[in-house]
């Protein structure tokens, strides 16, 4: 194999495939990232047992030139000392090069560096999954599901189907739902027909994978292509393939959760909100696993509170813009409510309780796309 | 106590104080932050066995009130909450309360903190040393004398002198010395007769006390004033008055380790070789404890060579300016070479070898005010 390429295109790919390396993996050769060079480009591999991602780079895109040089071969390189080492070479351009013994010669300007290599032949053949289940989304509508939902899942392994984030195409729409048995996150978009005759009924997704795949795709418009198999869901965008596998057991049915009716309904101001809730919970970090206090007063007020008795407490009163419903105290946890309205993107949201012991609803006030849930904190 | 007072303002000056206080303080008042409020401003303190720091915010200052309203008092604060509270109050003014019972009071905007406080009588006094030797510098100096020396001190504690720069008078010089015993950094700044006529032989500062010094003064010309007496060093700028212990016992002799002669001398690009070096430090991470090669070739060319059995190795040449006198081959720590280069700010370097097993120097090659010396390792 050889290869003469230019030093940062080389870089971007290296910097996506490496997302799903891991040292501590349990199978040693995908501690490696493996090089392919063929006619068309060169392509690199990074693999984890969860995810794999590839990321092709032509010899050249739109007239720029990216590959000066290029003869087939494939080689698997040590992925802690591979991406730093290019990342410092001294030229625009490196060359590399492999030999029958495995051994691999990098160039760039008067640094020549040889690393051992490993054979190709070793590393798990990654085919492109099998199915015809398959649609596309905007990258940056994506990226955004993604972001609504993905912080909710649960972090804790004892019930793993909830450390994903459940897709499914329902009435119309694709259902992104994210839980961890505290607070939920789920959001919707109506799908065309194409979207919403899908053979599958729902698919469970590694949060993990869905923040390593946001990190890496750009916040264009662009149209990324999803495929989805059995036990496997491949996302496809101009020249990165990203296959992570899907958890298996059946998601929770969440929509029973949901109150159907409210008692008491907030209008507020998003920012206001999320301010004063950050402030009181800097006295409820400690002492009350973040639990702060909501409480409805006359003429559209609403007091935030929290209290700490060996450091202190902390009031504030906000404005609302309308309170609807009977009167309302209740406690939750402060680190939840932060979460939900930092991804709103609406200036005001519409909170509706059903009483102090139910769970309650967080949406934009203008489109119900997303919906937040937070269960309640018992206090009184 | 009360202080109506500009919330930027306040928060500039904690940040100044709280670099003092550490949680884990044996002496559990020093975990507060110390606020007194005088007739012409107020004074913030933080201080740990190490460092005191003090922050002054006068009413006004060229024209710019930064207090609206002043009761005199003084009090403890918890230093973990006092400051983020502020960070993230609502309004650009904040208004500070205590009581007879030490409850503090934090108003700004809608928000109101209820705080409990310490007793500031229970607070050790900090009183200004007492000394007749002082002298200023240009804080943009000091913070240069400071940078080129003490990442060279110990970060063991078997010799704890090592841990501090050593400050002394000497030749008409004023010099910053620092060693770990594997390498050393010195620097030298011609001064005055002021300064020379000083009283004091020689002070060992804390590298620690320096480094959070360094933090705390921006890059300015305006002078600083430094006091020094038996036990103690202070640093008064514009409204910060910063006091750090001083180690107790002797420094070593250092100058006796230098070589006077050399037997290869090399003038070589500062940036070129700087980046060779931390090039060839890559593969040396792991298995050698960061030792490269160096070695000189014909025709002014410097090899820099590094080699990990187990992963590969690397070579690279480099052109010099000029190379004098022996050839030469030697080994040495990367991470060393790396340290030294980085505060050169010449384009240039001069190293001067006196053999693959004696120290050797690093200056710049157009004035001998900064020294950095390293202590080759045996590898041939």
């Amino acid at each position: 194999m050889k290869i003469i390429i230019n030093r940062e295109k080389l870089m971007e790919s290296i910097q996506h495939v490496t997302k799903a390396i891991s040292s501590k993996t349990a199978i040693p050769i995908l501690a490696g990232l493996k090089i392919q060079a063929s006619a068309n480009g060169i392509t690199l591999t990074g693999s984890n047992s969860d995810i794999t991602i590839e990321s092709f780079i032509p010899i050249e895109e739109e007239g720029i030139q990216f590959i000066d040089e290029l003869e087939a071969g494939e080689i698997i390189l040590h992925a802690k000392y591979f991406p730093e080492i290019i990342r410092k070479l001294p030229s625009s351009t490196v060359i590399i090069t492999t030999d029958e013994n495995l051994q691999i010669t990098i160039q760039s300007g008067h640094a020549e560096f040889h690393l051992n290599g490993q054979d190709a032949d070793e590393y798990p053949q990654i085919s492109a999954i099998e199915t015809d289940t398959n649609f596309e989304l905007p990258i940056n509508l994506l990226k955004n599901m993604i972001k609504q939902t993905v912080f909710a899942v649960s972090t804790s392994e004892t019930r793993p189907i909830l450390t994903g984030v459940n897709l499914k195409a329902e009435n119309d729409h694709l259902h992104f739902i994210a839980t961890d048995s505290h607070r939920l996150a789920a959001n919707k978009l109506p799908v065309n027909h194409e979207i919403s005759s899908f053979p599958f009924e729902q698919v469970v997704i590694p949060g993990k994978s869905l923040n390593e795949l946001s990190k890496i795709l750009e916040d264009t418009e662009d149209k990324i292509q999803i495929s989805i198999s059995e036990n496997q869901i491949a996302f496809q965008s101009h020249h990165l393939y990203f296959v992570s596998r899907l958890l298996d057991g059946k998601y929770p049915e969440t929509s029973r959760l949901i109150p159907e009716e409210s008692k008491t309904v907030l209008y507020v101001d998003t920012k206001t909100l999320l301010q004063a809730v950050d402030r009181a919970s800097l006295l409820a970090k400690d002492n009350h696993n973040n639990v702060i206090r909501l409480q409805t007063k006359e003429q559209q007020i609403v007091e935030i509170s929290s209290n700490s008795p060996e450091i202190g407490k902390v009031e504030e009163e906000i404005e609302a813009e309308k309170i609807e419903g009977e009167e309302l105290k209740i406690s939750f946890s402060s680190k939840y409510m932060i979460d939900a309205l930092k991804i709103m993107e609406t200036d005001q949201v519409k909170i509706e309780f059903t009483g102090a012991m139910r769970p309650f609803i967080i949406k934009p006030t203008d489109n119900d796309q997303i919906l937040q849930l937070i269960l309640p904190v018992r206090t009184f």
